[in-house]
């Protein structure tokens, strides 16, 4: 029934290459099929003016989507003069989402800026932004807690996020392009590795679903956090 | 337990005065508490490109708020050249959900804009205008049909918006500004008059929530539409 | 003749309702027959660098309108990106205007921002922002001197603006919207309660007139200043 | 008494040179004493939007500064990325005055842009790009006349401008920039050759002026005037 | 004596993988050693409106580098506001070279725009975005023949780009960024295969350079774009 | 053959202006037939920030052409809110030029801003600018070592720029606008006076060159820099 063929339950392939670009402190490839997104981490000591001095790390995200990540090209963002809404939502969505998985006391006065970049794109990119991203941050505090900046780890949980939705009457896991592009409902769910809710939406464009509906979203989304959560641990041990 | 004295059920209360200004083809200024809110709706023959010669209509909304609506005054974003990604986040979610509740065949092919400007903030203003500017939409397609120009009813359903989240480690409903910036968890239920959902959004800023605490979240949001759905109907009839 | 039945010398109505929000110093609802200005006066104690350290305070304003303040639906210059040249030319005028009546000695070292926010627009707007801006300019210094932060009172003399023009022929005072789009010269008068003058502005966009008009208009706006200086001191009494 | 030993109501030297450029239709570089400005009028054959088809003329300016033309650099508005609030204040201001002397059905569904460049800057300088814009804009209809493009002269009457106020409690004519430093009132006259009056702009920042005073300057800008119309008719004849 | 222990005139590996996105009509990941850059080429009907109904071809280029393409991550320029100097330099640069290399009439009226993103950086991204530009333009073409759009062969000669400089005090060829840090003297030649001359740029920064020391920068250029050419037959057969 | 008449190796007629405007510290408008540009130097104390105590000094040069210095108007960049490319490229190229022939040691830690306007154009304004550039910043220096804040003097060797191109197949010195416009190449020649190379740019838009025409344009560079560098002594003696 889905274009792809896949199982109602069933995730496109994970893979993730760790160290993809040589000079940020953490990168990583994640690929969830055809949605390809690089992943760097950036340490800085610098953090915002609103948390000068008050010893707390800060975990921001960036989002860009390259001009022909897309099926016709989009107009370049740094071209057009400013970024659009989507991706500033994005953005805010992945920042969010990581800082919920970082005891930012243990970060210590701090930055850690992870840009997300997509290559290519087939659906679901904030989502495979923020579970790369998570890698990303992952491997660069890393490098701090083995140079002995950081002592006590300050990754409390992994941090993972996966699109579902209702495509064609069917609650769907993982919804490619042409899925996400026709669903009536289509939600994205960041999760901790155990289960643990860090941020819900779910949207319908012209369209209603019921409390059932939602609660079978659910469902999917922790079957599919629970396989990118043991990616995510492959990945970075 | 509630800084305002509420029961953790309670919502605030809310005035809805329509016609507030003249122009508008709908206006209305809703108070919920000391959040207050001018909602116009402006109907205009053009539609955006993306639908030219559709015969569908359009409902797009925008939101701003006025400089000092807050407790300390924020700089004017005309002033600064652009709007914050909080804004252009917020403007979205308004038109997703307003146009959920609208049948665009019936519309037939004109944009309706929905203006939704805080005049005085405390908190759920997102809310406040979703639920003020589906009255302000009401009234100016009120118009359209009594002038003939639109036959059967596009408005398929009330559409109403409640904030819900966990304050001091209880779920509460309608949060004020005081509750707002201290809950862990923080959500916005957009729902239609009978409880269909239009869309969720919860959020742990650097915190995690469980399934149970989403639930509780869910029950009391329906609590709250079914009372503003009723404020709606008051005021529109 | 006139479209609103007036006489030539008959001002609109005005009403004035202070502490129309609360998060401001002070603030009023100014209504000039259907121009309603929303005018909230913000005390800080930073002022502008070129007088940092001179002991001297700084008083200024920012102006704008809702979009669907106006018969048709006017972009926002916040999504437009930049504030226009008429909107520029306004706040410029409201801060010189609000100043020429403080003594910045007295007032001491702080900025007090005047925000004018036309919530319905029929002609007057530039005027009735003067005048109702200078209300909450003495509400927020009231408020200062309740709190003995401010000992003499910087406030030396009321400050009031009204348009005058030559509509259809004739001098008339205070042109709502349906005039001021006819008038073939068109004048704002800026003075004190004692009709000391502030600023004189008289424009004829395609047009010329004669120093006998001229002189006529400052006859009309000296009968108006009296009439709303009037009004300014029954508000803040 | 003046800094610059001139008579209460004595002039700067006016120098005007024309066809200072060679490609714009009409060029004019005028010299008030030190303050030098570059007006070249550009004829093109479409009119903005709102008058098109019409069968009216346009006519609009812009103005500039060099950064340099100032005793201080200041920053180039080009790269500072928009014009301020004054240069916008100023140009709108010269369209205004010039459209007052020019009758559009005579001059035909055609737009004259009036380019006003401050080479050098000692005050005064709205009044001479309106001074030297009219030059700018009579040699550049002269070429349509000449032409056969315009039958019927549509420059009905020279138009010119000049500043005066209240220096050191006087009088005075022709402000520069020492003097206008200084001056507690500022005005700026833009009259017709035969004295009607086209914009009449007084300003006093930080101080007032009585009816009187405002007497004595239009006194003043009326002989200024008399001045810049010979001055303006020997350039073009 | 060059810090990668590199010959005077030894380039860089090359490596080259066309196809690396699905979506664009020609793909190409290039890396000049460390320097990686990823191209791609993007068909459309409409031309730019200077050509529109000429019969002429257009290719254009955009460039852009991922933040942390470099060593200190880069504020991204989306977020900024807008492409620096150096950005629209470059891909000015890119547009220039590739058009010389394209009969635009056998090309027909449609404008290819090719995207050259930094996905890591090590000197001579200008460079490698023109060869690999290239590349994606040839495999764009390529579709547009196979598909009978286009008959005769619009790319008339391959163009390649490699950097020279005085590092040291010797000529030296394809400078990485260690050496581009340091060179007094950087220049960007881009040749057709036979070494026909497109666009020569050698620049001082705080220095000069001899004739000779000219001719011996374009030696070492010659034997670098005979290689480069090699290498784009090879990916391209 | 040349649409001038000159000779394929005559340059046109140059006229330099020195204190051309009173404020700047050094200025001088240059004349290459008939295009003329302004040119200031400005000193300020202050530097970059990447130079910030180093004891170095800057210059940097901004460009600009009035809006009708052109055959038709070109759109005044400051009303389009931005720097366009071509401007960003030639202010850079200016910039860069003119520091080539300065030592920053001597120049000691302060800043020389160099803005060249063009008042009116017909080809080779950035050669124009970077020669009467040269002057202003020469007389600029002049003042500084006169008044004895400088005392060993920075400027090492005049630096003049030419163009050359190849017009209707032949080499040409000093493009005029009606030669620039239709050559198939395109170069730029920055020296000093004794012909050492600081900037070399040569471009075929559409088009390539031989080895043998490159070396005929640097010939022919070479005569013109002398004439130029002759003009510039005699004009700063």
């Amino acid at each position: 029934m889905r274009p792809s063929g896949r199982a109602l339950d069933e995730m496109r392939s994970v893979s993730i290459e760790t160290g993809f670009t040589k000079h940020a402190e953490g990168s990583a490839l994640i690929k969830m099929g055809d949605t390809h997104v690089l992943c760097t981490a950036t340490i800085e000591d610098r953090v915002p003016p609103f948390i000068k001095g008050s010893g707390l790390g800060w975990v921001t995200a960036e989002y860009g989507m390259l001009p022909r990540a897309t099926n016709t090209r989009m107009r370049r963002e740094a071209a057009s003069g400013k970024q659009g809404g989507r991706t500033v939502e994005i953005q805010r969505l992945i920042g969010r989402s990581l800082r919920a998985g970082v005891d930012r006391v243990a970060l210590g006065e701090r930055q850690i800026t992870v840009d997300c970049d997509v290559l290519q794109a087939d659906g679901g990119t904030r989502c495979a932004s923020i579970t790369g991203g998570w890698i990303a941050l992952r491997l660069a505090v890393n490098k701090l807690m083995k140079a002995g900046d950081v002592i006590s780890d300050p990754m409390v949980d992994p941090v993972a996020a996966i699109s579902c939705g209702i495509y064609a009457g069917q609650p769907v896991l993982d919804l490619d392009y042409p899925e996400d592009s026709e669903a009536g409902v289509d939600g994205n769910f960041i999760m901790t590795g155990s289960h643990q809710l860090i941020e819900v939406q779910m949207s319908a464009e012209g369209s209603v679903f019921s409390r059932n509906q939602m609660d079978a979203l659910v469902d999917l989304a922790e079957k599919g956090v629970s396989e990118l959560a043991a990616a995510q641990k492959a990945a970075t041990q």
